[in-house]
């Protein structure tokens, strides 16, 4: 008789998306002829830039043609990706990673999912709080996280992010395994400095850790003194893999397409006293369960590098920056606390003193604007709640007006 | 001190692939001036369909203006497709399976492997012989296969087929319960009528059983009796998964796209008692490791279904099944004996009384034609080498010429 794998039994239902679309629908039916503005959504609204559409057309016209069609593409993707990545997001930052070291994926979500794997099952697991839910339940999945109690994974070392300490996480006072760190910050839209990363990577390296740093939205760092890469940090290739992703950057939610970085210093001892390279082993992963990412996909996120793709995507994450300007200001004049916002389109708003979710139900009921309640995103995100700056101008700027009567 | 997955080490360097391009690029070598013909590979090599080209240049359209924009999609995959799929690939055979019960992906070999993710590691493997070693290796990272002991995984057990059975497995005497069935097989081309697929859903449904069925070349069939899905057979839908693949069906290895079935019938006891069904654990998996198949590759997948398209993919299955007959008939004359290309692109050929790595050494240098040695696939694949119909007709037919010199 065939089992399934019983740690998918422990998973907690997330009701958080169930819940507010419940709530939505409650209030829509209620009042049919309330406009409503969603601020809660984490996806992009603006198209893709012309310069990736240019790309994606000419792909398909190869796709067309015996002469020039493409079949299967290398599994860790095609080399004038690669290079383009490697010479654009790397180079100029003074980081050197050799193309073989760069994965590309279908988004980030994939590999941060997948990357277990080739992880021990005993490692335990290190996340900051509040965070991005898959980080935990892929490990949960995985059979790392232990049992949950009192709201908490027991295998999990939480790191509270909040306005007490300026949301940076303590560094653990015992060793983990598995570091999670996504900067700027999914769901606070916080950064940390150099040297607080810094921190991270000697205990990773003191402790024989791994972090798996998630710099899915670096593209939206404007100060500059915020890390855009682990790898800025010195020792980071011996400690670190890289997420990275072109759906925010680049407006590729429904494109799918990331990478992932594996440096080659990235080395650990194995049971069997073999040294062991985990480039090699998320190679041997890829290559057995993954066949590549589109080619015209990947022609498409080329096309994010060529100097008109640059140009057109910093338009529009300036415009994403710009709403989360203007939503900062607004909320700072309604008297509210706001964090984040500055170096990520995501605002990280504190409540007046009440929880999450009442403060939700008063942006709906009241002024009609959905958020994200941000207690849904781990117990320290209790007393605040999530806006994003992904969407239309106009209904930023009304959902502002609104909140200012409030 | 994180860990790796200790099973990793386990896994049999696969040379195939890497000792016939070495092979290859010797002889090339030596011989500069010889035409050589590839006939190894198992990728296609016609372009995409006219209906699919013109679905992607219009969802690629869609996604350059904010009102058609899409952004995240379901993980599981869009309706539209979803629906065409059931409504094309089983309703006409009779077979009910809800657009629930589907999960649309970037292609079969994703799927195949990752969805040991649900299943318990304490599971035992039972596969045919020769076969696709994704089935092998993803049940080797998983920990199920054991040790690898004078050439076979001591928890697999192997079903041999060849030409004394007439590529019929026999039932396995003992309980198994992850049985890997690729029907039209990869490599051989052969295929088991619907009474000895029958066999192994009694056998199944008998030992609780999983059958992991992959159908990724279902569309090749030409005879009647051949069935086109598991699910044609009573009892399926309570033991058997079944992965299709648009790859082979309708040229899309470069575009990535296929799709799983998952039956709401498919229940498991889990450890605590537990009646849980593998749609749901899935289902979770999914939207946990998985942010969905891009857009406009589901309009294109979509478009195989259309009238246009439908006519356009069936021409270029008849340009490879035509292809197959040549080479059959061709080796025939020849006096060579072979299996599978009837419902199959791919040809399973007999060597003439020598070792497979012989046979291919003596077609490369002799007539200078690339095929891959059947023992690759396992250990029942020796005296035996794979040609495939996937090249180009002209290619085939000097082949064809060169080798009757032989």
């Amino acid at each position: 008789m065939y089992s399934i794998n019983a740690n998918f039994l422990k998973l907690q239902k997330n009701y958080l998306f169930a819940d507010i679309a419940h709530r939505v629908n409650a209030f829509k039916e209620a009042h049919p002829e309330a406009n409503i503005i969603r601020l809660g959504i984490g996806d992009v609204t603006r198209p893709l830039a012309p310069a990736v559409i240019e790309a994606l057309h000419k792909a398909v016209d190869e796709q067309a043609s015996a002469e020039t069609f493409r079949g299967y593409g290398p599994e860790h993707g095609y080399e004038f990706l690669r290079q383009a990545i490697a010479d654009n997001d790397f180079a100029p930052r003074g980081i050197d990673i050799d193309i073989d070291e760069i994965f590309i994926n279908d988004g980030a979500k994939s590999d941060t999912g997948n990357f277990g794997d080739i992880l021990g099952k005993d490692c335990t697991v290190c996340v900051t709080d509040p965070i991005y839910p898959v980080y935990i339940d892929s490990n949960v999945m995985g059979g790392r996280a232990g049992d949950f109690d009192n709201g908490a994974w027991s295998r999990v070392t939480y790191c509270p992010c909040n306005a007490e300490n300026d949301f940076v996480p303590a560094i653990p006072d015992h060793p983990t395994d598995l570091i999670y760190l996504c900067y700027p910050n999914n769901p606070t839209g916080t950064t940390l400095s150099k040297a607080e990363l810094q921190k991270w990577v000697e205990y990773a390296l003191r402790h024989n850790s791994l972090i798996l740093y998630d710099a899915a939205y670096e593209a939206y760092i404007t100060r500059p003194d915020v890390p855009h890469s682990i790898y800025e940090i010195e020792g980071a290739k011996r400690c670190a893999v890289e997420f990275h992703s072109f759906s925010k950057t680049a407006g590729f939610t429904g494109l799918r397409c990331g990478y992932t970085v594996v440096p080659r210093e990235l080395e650990v001892d194995a049971e069997n006293g073999e040294r062991v390279q985990l480039n090699q082993l998320w190679n041997r992963r890829q290559c057995t369960k993954f066949n590549g990412t589109p080619y015209i996909v990947q022609r498409a996120a080329e096309a994010v590098y060529s100097p008109e793709g640059k140009r057109q995507v910093r338009e529009t994450i300036d415009y994403y920056m710009t709403n989360a300007r203007i939503m900062r200001e607004a909320l700072a004049e309604a008297g509210l606390k706001t964090f984040g916002g500055v170096d990520a389109p995501y605002i990280w708003l504190q409540t007046p003193g009440i929880g999450s979710w009442e403060f939700f139900d008063r942006l709906l009921n009241e002024i009609h604007v959905v958020s994200t309640p941000g207690v849904g995103f781990g117990p320290s995100g209790e007393g605040y709640i999530r806006l994003t700056a992904f969407g239309r101008r106009e209904d930023c700027e009304e959902a502002m007006k609104r909140l200012k009567s409030l």
